[in-house]
């Protein structure tokens, strides 16, 4: 089998390299010895891309390589195209995909790094922490008291890799947790699961609501001014997912109101946040430059095991792990 | 037995009230029908205080009503004063202490709380938000990647109620837990444990250093500007000890050289601290103003069954467990 890694170029944090593709083939011996290349640069992939059955890359390079009607005169021979991201919806409309070859996302990759990440969230969100930092902007010496999660609420949007890790968390710490997915199917973590259909049926008890869905036509704009407003007085809300899942001027609109009473969001409309923007100014409002879910030590390590994994399943004949569905959008 | 509990005047937040009073009665009904009165005013208390053999209080009402040598006349029937806090150092030196009285203090109130703030505080760390709180203000969206915290090892100073529940957090997030108290006695919680005389030869493997020690004259500077450089490039720092412990001005200072890479702390020199104060603005610094380990929701309930336990176990002829010792300060 001939795999094709191609990195951005110039990529310093999250290149793959050989030395981790020696590894992962080593970790997963029945892949055999596939015929590997790397390319960080166009000569690169123009070189590899014509005899490619798999390719490994980051989404901007496949919308960047393959427009419309493009790809099976350049890769004739693709069959997998897996990406290093968890959210493909950057490559959406999939009217680019050819039906037979399979695309993959890296859903799983940041599990443990977005997991920590989440349950920080919701102890700063309880202890202020977001408060405080508007303080500090303001040089202002103000004591408010927070509480432990133990007891409270907390509402997750998207029980995939990241929401399922961030319930896990939450459970442990004592919180109640209702799960909110496209199906009602019971979830280990979560106390009680509700079609995204019931949302606003659960918002009023969200002290805390925790965003980690995928960004699908379903889910744009779904935390609306509307649903903004059935939540509870003081609710806290965390944000990683996309910055258009939200409404973010209902969000600052609710900040500056009092209504709500803490953000933390690693998304934003639009990235980079340009200087001036609201949301670095909006009061109890936390930016995080979309980070939350990548951890640079094990990142690729992980993304590694997650193709050969989705690569032995389709050599059985089974489903691919990590397909998304052009029809659904994850 | 007469039990004399003194709020502070006008305290809104943590006023220990009639009702949860008679709530920890209920848990332990050994401790029988005590004779308690309330005041939050001087006429109260110098009403009650005569015949008051247990004084629950503020540390500021101590330190304002039993100047050195007034105790027996004001209080001459008390055996017991319980404080609701945990750190003690705001009374010493402890002259105005008659050896026949027992000082008890309020370790064990905190260690949800502050074991939460603990571990939120590891993981803000991690995931550099003491960096992007700086960047925040500058308005600049600058991707740092964070890590999780399996694998990296956190030095903690101080092995009681809060050190010792931060050290179980970090364990069970996968962190190597290098304990540092006066004896070198094994910790549960521990990978290892050395004695504060040993501080020197652990710091260089500190990538975390929490301080969690009470205040005493051995603490009293204890990180300074060298132990400070001791620590690995790029260690993060937190306080939820006490601004004395270290040196704030060397903090600054090596967060602003690169030397660390962020600082949570809860506390500062001096409190509050004013506008204009270098702490503020220090980048990767952030301040939260000694809130770290308070819950209004629970704390008083705890600080009532800490009370009660105490009371039972003198009442039994055994060691007060939070009876604090004036030689060495906690």
């Amino acid at each position: 089998m001939r795999i094709h890694i191609q990195n951005p170029h110039g990529e310093k944090l999250f290149p793959v390299t050989e030395a981790q593709v020696a590894a992962a083939l080593a970790r997963h011996p029945e892949i055999g010895q596939p015929d590997i290349s790397f390319a960080d640069d166009d000569a690169g992939f123009d070189a590899a891309i014509g005899q490619a059955e798999a390719l490994l890359t980051w989404t901007r390079v496949v919308k960047a390589r393959f427009p419309v009607g493009a790809l099976p005169g350049i890769a004739p021979k693709l069959k997998v195209i897996a990406c290093t991201s968890a959210g493909l919806d950057g490559l959406a409309p999939f009217g680019w995909l050819p039906p037979e070859v399979t695309l993959l996302n890296n859903r799983g990759a940041h599990a443990a790094k977005a997991g920590e990440f989440a349950l920080m969230s919701l102890l700063m969100l309880a202890s202020h922490i977001p408060f405080f930092g508007t303080q500090q902007r303001e040089e202002s010496w103000t004591k408010r008291f927070g509480s432990v999660l133990a007891g409270r609420t907390v509402c997750i949007v998207g029980l995939g890799s990241i929401g399922g890790t961030a319930a896990k968390h939450a459970k442990a710490f004592g919180m109640k947790v209702i799960g909110v997915r496209n199906s009602a199917t019971p979830h280990p973590e979560c106390h009680e699961v509700v079609t995204t259909a019931a949302l606003d049926q659960v918002l009023p008890r969200a002290e805390f609501l925790l965003l980690a869905c995928p960004l699908t036509p379903e889910t744009r704009g779904l935390v609306d001014r509307r649903r903004i407003g059935l939540l509870p007085a003081g609710a806290k809300v965390v944000n990683m997912a996309r910055g258009a899942v939200w409404d973010q001027d209902a969000v600052c609109d609710a900040l500056e109101a009092g209504a709500l009473a803490g953000v933390v969001t690693d998304v934003a409309v639009p990235e980079p946040l340009p200087p001036g923007h609201r949301m670095w100014r909006t009061p109890g409002m936390l930016v995080v430059p979309h980070v939350s879910s990548d951890d640079p030590a094990t990142y690729n390590e992980d993304t590694l095991d997650i193709l050969f994994t989705n690569l032995l399943a389709m050599r059985a004949g089974q489903p691919a792990p990590n397909r998304v569905d052009p029809a659904r959008g994850y």
